[in-house]
């Protein structure tokens, strides 16, 4: 399950529910990373056509953030993870959140996308230490 | 753009385009991981609501990675990656393919997944190459 | 906010967390009934080819059951609701799973349905309720 | 088939097309509430992102309204019942058209969208005659 | 307008509602040809796995089908239309019915893709009366 | 395989690659056709709201052009095609590119529209003679 990837070891995450599943954080933080690149880029331009494009696409790449996080907390977390992390609910309430209406998709503060970074970061940790146990 | 995930260094490739944007080949290599998972599985068990609901999986995956590596092809290399990589386009075509009808789409063939996985890291290598200049 | 449908008075709940927002888990029970129809209607029948199809559209509907109920803990049940109902995580987070792989996804078992009909259900009573607050 | 939800009763309307079928105009209503909402808010401030975002999921929100009546018209209605309501054609376009250009697609008219809710209300009648006969 | 097309001429036919708006039975029909030509394809194979993907895919193209044919009745024709041809409402719903559950999708029976393209072709007809007037 | 549309006679290219297939250059061409159409129309209007959603809309147009094009080059096209038509991979990457952010989608100049539909018809030339062979 190892492959080099850019020079890097990267350990793809993998956990099979049925059919399948690979499971890794990694895609919400790339979508996350997309957000992050839009708004500096935006507020780094005065062209409102950019603006409006990346208004636009800002929205589908928070969307996604959402989704990738959703189904790593339904389809892989499992009750007695969530017995030993009993804060990971809040934590993943809070990091969808923060690519929604009060986040990433209703401003251009590129705090809002280090904070969702930093708690994608954090469910991260913990789906690793679930995968040593 | 280092971020800590799994207790290992992930390298997020990221490449500005406009919207944006952040690029990395992990995106079709999770997906393709899922296939041959789904592939793996199938094979492994005889119960044939699995094998129905593997097929559709697969088929959705598949799809993914098509896209992932398209997206690749058009948004992120330029001609002076095509100059430098002459066999890059039928790697990308081949790769896609392997993601098709002929490939992972039209067969429970685990070496079919082997191959498109082979494929994305070839594919990987060049885009760390084109990282590095 | 109140309109006749069907000749009953139908009291289409609403928040606005902005921009709109018009939630009601009406719309997670109602592709959640139609997955229950799905699994009677191919349990009543011998027909392969509509069991085939069964399959194909169970599996939609309850991805969209999972998209309905992530949408209202997410966008909107706020942390006073978590608060003042602390089974409420683990209720969404089973209702998803129940309309997931271990749950109507992956199973005929007409019960599955029943269960994810009834953990609607709940989180449509504590919904109802923070509406009167 | 009858649920409580939101401490009122809803009569969740159904009918069996096959595969499924689950049929209820409050799928259109619940977005059309959602448009109307959009419309609203957007004209109660002057924030360029919010409009900008509005304009965005209005958009959406008034394409699922079209589908959700397409759905209806194609897969729920039967030649009996155009015969018995000959104004349903002519009904369901309308509706369909004030979910479009000339409708809240192209227009932050608050009137639009109660026309079109209006409409969605006449189909809802009609299929609530339908479901007595 | 006019474009040299597979050595033929291809007249695309085109109408602005705003914003575009391109329409064209083609995208219709193209789909439908594909929903045929699947039909043909698994009846004349013996490979199960052929078949699933077939059912699976003849569900998305028939779905494709509705939906353009939806988009000319709801956003290309107008009242005039509708009045010089009383027969288009008829028309464009079995047209859509053709594409359902009693058509492509709930069958492997080749005349129901034929009954769909010929009633595509009428519509086409209507639709071509109307770009000359 | 031939049909009138229009009062022309449209020859629908087909070739089965399984399951299925039925691939025309015309889906690229019609939603390339819209692009040209909604610049046009957004660069003759000085209403904001048109220019909003026709940037939306010519995102989500050029986004359709792109995987049309990109289907053909991977589930039509075939090694010989390339051999005999060694600039084929160039012209859809080129196409495609005209169709992003350096085309279609990040501008409102028509002739990005204009060469978008040159390079359309370009492939559509090779397309048309590879189906002579």
């Amino acid at each position: 399950m190892f492959s080099r990837l850019g020079g890097h070891v990267l350990d793809v995450s993998a956990h099979c529910d049925l059919p399948c599943g690979v499971y890794d954080p990694a895609q919400a933080r790339i979508e996350a990373e997309s957000v992050k690149m839009i708004i500096q880029k935006v507020n780094d331009s005065d062209d409102p056509d950019m603006k409006a494009r990346g208004l636009l696409i800002k929205e589908q790449r928070s969307e996604l953030v959402k989704h990738h996080i959703w189904v790593l907390w339904t389809d892989y977390f499992k009750p007695p993870h969530f017995e030993q992390h009993p804060q990971l609910h809040m934590l993943v309430n809070e990091a969808t959140k923060l690519a929604g209406a009060t986040g990433t998709k209703g401003s251009w503060d590129v705090s809002k996308a280090d904070d969702l970074l930093a708690k994608i970061d954090e469910i991260a940790e913990i789906f690793a230490e679930t995968k040593k146990g």
